[in-house]
This record gives structure tokens, C-alpha cells and sequence, in this order.
């Protein structure tokens, strides 16, 4: 690598703990200083970059003659001079978002004199494990400065030069404001991923970008909060009332308009009222986008001649991320709430009916992130949601759930002011009285 | 115990989570009947709630007498008559307390036609692990309903008999109203600990409410998230610029007020500039209080004659929960806010000061729940803030943070409502737009 010597990990996260504390304190406005300086020296040290870029597609390219590496995989490594620019674009579009942090969520006159504040501040430092995206280095950079949060970036090998280069134009443009260097830092080698994910004292959040089998890997190894998801098993219901023009445009686009993606759907559950009706034609519809099905022998035994494989139990709970759909008749709304609870992932399921009780119905009872009516899953996604930015999808209940914007990479303290106030005062016979008064926000 | 064959934990947690599924869907009124049924079917059944609790007295009385159990879990686990008419008023009061579920947070116009709406909604099955309170399993019960959560208790087995006998009349009641009578149930036995902690699956949060080794072992066994803190080592700096009439009565009220509390100081860091002028008096104060100190090397050559004890360095991370005091003195804020950072536990910090900037800087830079300024450590709690009910305090950074009310065991979901809505029209060449209008809340 570029570098001869390599800090040690431990060493880099304890930089990024004091970073983080001054970057707590830092004003809006600094903040948002740095992000322009990060994105003119992007475009100043563009030659710089492409040239890093160039060394490691070089690497690259026999790995993907040899198979070991995916075209796709090659693909995002690929930093052309328009991906750079739309890069570039991201750094200074979050710059234009709200500041999440040092927002009064509440303020409140608890006794005469004594004022409780409920402010959002940084979480402290972010450790953020991704694959081979040049773009999700500055994108990260951005949000974590944004939210005031130190970062430490863990990107995989094929993208080392990339993000060396990166981080060395980043670290010029930090050196120029008032955000420390170290509140932006990479660790290189599979060894860092363990090294970061044993740092509970010193790492607030893990976000993982990637596989299933990476983001399943870090929450089992793990004592930090991970934000992620590791399965996207989305379903939608065909209840016996749904608008049967509704039906086939919004399975198809929930399932092919981007089938690798986790909103992507991956069971239909069909009420067995409307199945013969509408069973047909939407197999058509999806067979003609090349989708194959599978079926459980309700659905093949309705339709006998189509290529349809019977599906097996377990298979409920595949993660298909491909033209494939498994289909489901059930007996009522009930059934289909069973089998989401059973077999579902929490993310984003959708009903289509025209009966306002069992959206109703639907809506209040599936536990997940996001729950839909008459619309396609695929709409479940941070920048549809207008968040502006996206850090992630969560399926976890606490914290931040669903599309996660720069709010999930924030949390809140209590500030309380008061004047000599003591606990003693307010108890026993002659105990002044609190108040609990809310107070307006500014 | 009274039951002769008991329900194995797990079927138990799988009827508390079907259980849940049916209060997320019951409207405010169903779980404020619910509510005010307990308080009656408790006023109601009184006689037979002592029989049980002198049963539970009679068992310990024993143990007291062989110093198996302490005083002050005896005291604790006495279910007089005023007592119980406190716990059957604290079951009105969080009826009387607002619906944390079914708020809607925002409310935004994705596309024509298109609208996402973020509600707040139980977080499904709770455990609550706790000793030997009665008080705790009426109070637990209710704000679980409340919010429309199951509830799994695991109480002490000193307080088996009353738990039994609560329980029975909480289930009597729940009979009568729309509140499936698995929202709420006990389980016996320290193995069910262990189960409970297992079935991530069916539990969405534990609440451990008892010692720091009780929270600390269910953190260490379970990957459900743990709502609670195991430490609280709270810190005062008297900052240079302290107003020395503050210094006395907050210092005394924080450590002594109530000194097992997690929310009582236990170390003092005094700016060397103003130490001695105010140690003396500082120290005579808490003496008259038998406070016993415990200082660094700083502090005993100020105060020679004082019995002051020499404090070691592991000590700083100590958690007296009695009346002795750590006291050290530092040369600046800088050093306050790194031994705050080293040593303490996040959970409530003050800084006493007459310096507006001072205090900013702490109030920013000090990364605990409660950060206060010239009040004593005491006010951190969710009475004192207000809340009207306290579910725990957290020292977790992720979703609550502090003293936690009923808003703590509520997360939220994404309504997305369409009307055929498909992403595909929504991108290329002719894309419809997204509109992204706030929409006003009701």
C-alpha cells in the first residue's frame, strides 16, 4: 500500500473518540465549512484520484478474468470522471440539509428557575463497513461530518487506492477548517473488521453496507449497536378486495423494477376469494418480465399447465434477489398476517385491497418497518421517503427504523440549567413546587 | 407455589406475542378500560392480595433473621394497605397519562396521491426483570397497557405469593375488557431468566430493574436490547468560576439526598484555583453529613488534619451507593471533561459555574443522558422531568436515552398509502415528480 506504516487500529478509533468530542462542540457552520472544502479538493485532486482509481481497476481486472471478482462488483469499483462529479454533488447536497444534531426536541420549566432542554447531539464515532463503492466514501464522510460524528471507513481491498487517495484529499481539505483530521479515518485489512467491532468503548454505531452474510456476520460478532438489516423478505397481500387493475402493475414493479434490491418483493400471499380471477393474469404478467414462480400446491393446482415449481416451507423465508416469486393462496387476511409475522423480515410489506377495514386492519397489525397500501414496495427507501439523504435501512425496533436518514445517526441528552437548585427543597412537607411547564421551542 | 402445573416460559412468550399483536391494534379507550378494570378488580380483591403477601412475609421473616435477606428488600417486599391504595392511584394515574402509541410523528405528500405517515406504535413483548417489589408489578402492568405492549414479569422469588395473587386479579380483570389476558403474565424461577433472555424472537426489549449485578448479567447474556444502566457514576466539577454559595448545598444534596441512587454523585472535581478556598468548608459540610471522603493526593495536602482516605485510580470508576465521596482535584476544565470521559458512565454529570462559556462547553462536550448546570445530580429522573412515569433510565446512546417514560417503549413504523402507485413511473425520461410536502400534522 501507499503507506508504509500503518497506525494501528486501536490507535486510529481513540483519535476519532477525541475528534468526536470536538466535533460536538463544533457550530453548524463549521461543519458545513468543511463539507464545501472536502468537496473543492475533491475537484482539485481529481487527476490524483482517477490516477488511484486506474490502479485499482489494473488490479482488478484479472481477478474478474478469473472469476473471483463479479462484473457488477467491477462496475461500482469504476470511478468515471461523471461518477466523481456526481460524488462531488452528494458532498455539497448534504451540506444543503438540515443540521440533525443541536435541534431542542423539547424544553420544559420544571421548577421555577430550573429549565430542562432535550437536545439532539452526535452519536460520537461511526464505524462504517462497506465493499468496493469509491462513492460511499465521501457519502459516508458527509453525513458523519453533517451529523457532527467522527467516522472510521472499513472499505474492501479492491477499493485501496480509491480510498486512500480519498481520505489523503479529505484530510487536506480538514487540515484548512476547523473539523480535526482525525474525525475521518480508514482502516484497510479483513483483521481491522474484528479489531473495530471489539472497540465498545470507543465506537458508538457499526453500519454495514453489503451482503447479507456481511451485515449477519457483524451483528453476530458484535456488542456495538449495528444499524442494518440482514433480510429484506417482503410481502405483498392480495386481499379478496383489491382492484384487480391495481394487481399486476404493482407486483411487477415491486419485483422487477430492481429485483437485487432488499424492498424488493419476494412472496405474494393471494385471499383464495379472488385468486381464480386474478391468478392468470398476473402470472402472465410476471412471466413475460421473466419472473419465474413458486408456487404452493393451491397455486400450481389452479393453474396446472404453467411452469410453476412447487415451493418448499422453508423457502418462505428466502431472500430470493432475483426474478423469482413464490405465491401463496390463503384463506383471509388473518392467514396472510400469520404468515408475514412468521416468515417475514420486518422490512416493508404491502396490501392491496379497496376495503378500507382491512388496510386498517393490515396496517396496525404487520410489525414491520414499513407497511403499504395499494402501492409498490419498492417506494420503502430514504430518498423516495424525502429524507434527503439515506445511512440505511433498519429493521430493528429500536432507534431508528426503516429508511434511516441523517436523524438515525443521532441521539439526545438532557441539558438542565438551574441556580443553586437542590433535590432537598422540592420534598417533604414545605416542598416547592415543581411546575412542568412545557416552554416554546425556538 | 399455588399453581400446580406451570406454563413453559416460551409458550408463555408466544401467547404475549399474539397478545401483542391484538393490543396493537385496539384503539386508546380499550386499553384505558383495561386499565381502570385492574384498579377496581385490585380495590376489589384487597383481602386476598394481603393473605398472599403475609404468606410471602412469613417466608422471610426467616431469612431476615439468618441475614439471607436484607432489611431494606424486606421493607420493600411488605404490601401494607396504604401501600397497596398507592399502587391501585399509580394505575389511574398512567391511565390518566397520554397514548404514546398512534402518534403521528410527520406526515409528508410523497407524490400526488402518495402519502407516507410516520405513527408511533408499541414495540410488541417486554420482560421486565425485577426483585422483590410488589409496587413494580402494578406499575409495570400499567404502562405496558398503556402503551400497548405485552408484558412478561419475572419477579423475585420472595414475592412469589403476591405476584401469584396480583396476577390472578389482573387477570380476572382483563377478562372483562378487550385486553387479551396474555398481555400479561408472570413467570417463576430463576431459569426462567435465562429462557426469558433466549427468545429473541418473541421479546422486543428487557428491562432489568435491580442491582447494577443483575442489569449487567442480562446485558451479558441476551441479544435483545437491554433497556436499563448498569452504573451510574456521576460527577460535580466546581469549575473555577463557581458561585461558592452553590457549592455546599449541591455537593451535600447530590451525595446524600438519597445516596443508593444511580442519579447520586459520587465524585467531586474541584478547579485547583478555587479548591482552596472552598475544600475547607466543602468537606465540613459533608462531614456534618457522615460523609466519609476519599481523595487524590491534591486533596489531602490541602486538608492535612481531615481524615481523608487516599482514593486509588480504579477507584474513580467506582459506584459508592453510600455515603462516602471521591474528590480530585484537576487544573482545568479540559482535565474534568477527561476524567469525566475516562472514569464515568454517562449517566449524569454537573458542572457548577458562574461562566456562561464554561458551562456551554461542558454542556456540549460531556457525552452523558443528563449533563446539568448548577443543580444538583439528583433532578435526573423521570418525575422530576416530568414524564409522569418512569420505565428506567438508559445509558444506552440508541433509542432512549436518560430517564425513559412511556415514550421509551414505543418505536414507530412507516404508513405508506397509494393509490396503484408503481416506482417505475417515478423514473427515466418522463418521470412523474415527487412532491415531498410536509403535510400538516392533526
Amino acid at each position: 500500500m501507499s503507506t508504509a506504516v500503518e497506525t494501528p487500529v486501536s490507535e486510529i478509533a481513540r483519535s476519532a473518540k477525541a475528534a468526536s468530542r470536538v466535533l460536538a462542540a463544533l457550530p453548524t457552520a463549521a461543519r458545513d465549512e468543511a463539507l464545501e472544502a472536502i468537496a473543492a479538493a475533491l475537484e482539485a485532486n481529481s487527476t490524483a484520484i482517477h490516477a488511484a482509481n486506474a490502479a485499482d481497476v489494473a488490479a482488478a481486472e484479472p481477478l474478474v478474468l478469473a472469476g473471483e471478482l463479479s462484473q457488477s462488483l467491477f462496475q461500482r469499483l469504476l470511478l468515471s470522471p461523471e461518477k466523481l462529479r456526481v460524488m462531488i454533488e452528494g458532498v455539497r447536497a448534504v451540506r444543503q440539509l438540515p443540521d440533525p444534531s443541536g435541534r431542542i426536541l423539547a424544553r420544559t420549566l420544571l421548577a421555577e428557575g430550573l429549565t430542562l432542554e432535550k437536545i439532539t447531539v452526535p452519536l460520537g464515532v461511526l464505524a462504517v463497513i462497506f465493499e468496493a463503492r469509491p462513492d460511499a466514501i465521501t457519502q459516508i464522510t458527509a453525513l458523519a461530518i453533517k451529523s457532527g460524528n467522527a467516522v472510521i471507513l472499513k472499505g474492501g481491498r479492491e477499493v485501496e487506492h480509491t480510498m486512500h487517495a480519498l481520505l489523503d484529499t479529505i484530510h487536506a481539505a480538514l487540515a484548512t477548517t476547523r473539523v480535526p483530521t482525525g474525525a475521518v479515518s480508514g482502516v484497510y485489512g479483513r483483521e481491522a473488521v474484528q479489531t473495530l467491532l471489539n472497540l465498545n468503548h470507543l465506537i458508538d454505531l457499526v453500519i454495514p453496507r453489503g451482503s447479507n452474510a456481511l451485515v449477519q456476520h457483524i451483528q453476530r460478532n458484535t456488542i456495538i449497536p449495528v444499524l442494518g438489516h440482514a433480510d429484506g423478505v417482503c410481502h405483498i397481500f392480495i386481499d379478496q378486495s383489491a382492484d384487480p387493475a391495481l394487481i399486476n402493475p404493482i407486483v411487477v414493479d415491486s419485483k422487477t423494477q430492481y429485483p437485487a434490491v432488499c424492498n424488493a418483493v419476494e412472496t405474494v400471499l393471494i385471499h383464495a376469494a379472488i385468486a381464480p380471477a386474478v391468478l392468470p393474469s398476473l402470472v402472465r404478467a410476471l412471466e413475460e418480465k421473466s419472473v419465474r414462480i413458486r408456487g404452493d400446491a393451491r397455486t400450481r393446482a389452479l393453474l396446472p399447465d404453467a411452469p410453476i415449481d412447487l415451493v418448499s416451507s422453508a423457502e418462505w423465508h428466502t431472500e430470493y434477489s432475483d426474478l423469482i416469486l413464490a405465491i401463496r393462496i390463503v384463506d383471509s387476511l388473518d392467514d396472510a398476517l400469520d404468515h408475514i409475522e412468521q416468515y417475514g423480515s420486518h422490512h416493508t410489506d404491502a396490501i392491496l385491497t379497496q376495503d378500507p377495514a382491512a388496510a386498517a386492519r393490515f396496517l396496525a397489525e404487520v410489525d414491520s418497518a414499513n407497511v403499504l397500501h395499494n402501492c409498490s414496495t419498492r417506494f420503502s427507501d430514504g430518498f423516495r421517503y424525502g429524507f434527503g439523504a439515506e445511512v440505511g435501512i433498519s429493521t430493528s425496533k429500536l432507534h431508528a427504523r426503516g429508511p434511516v436518514g441523517l436523524d438515525g445517526i443521532v441521539t439526545y441528552k438532557y441539558r438542565l440549567t438551574g441556580a443553586g437548585h437542590i433535590v432537598h427543597d422540592y420534598t417533604g412537607p414545605n416542598a416547592l413546587p415543581y411546575l412542568h411547564q412545557p416552554l416554546k421551542l425556538d
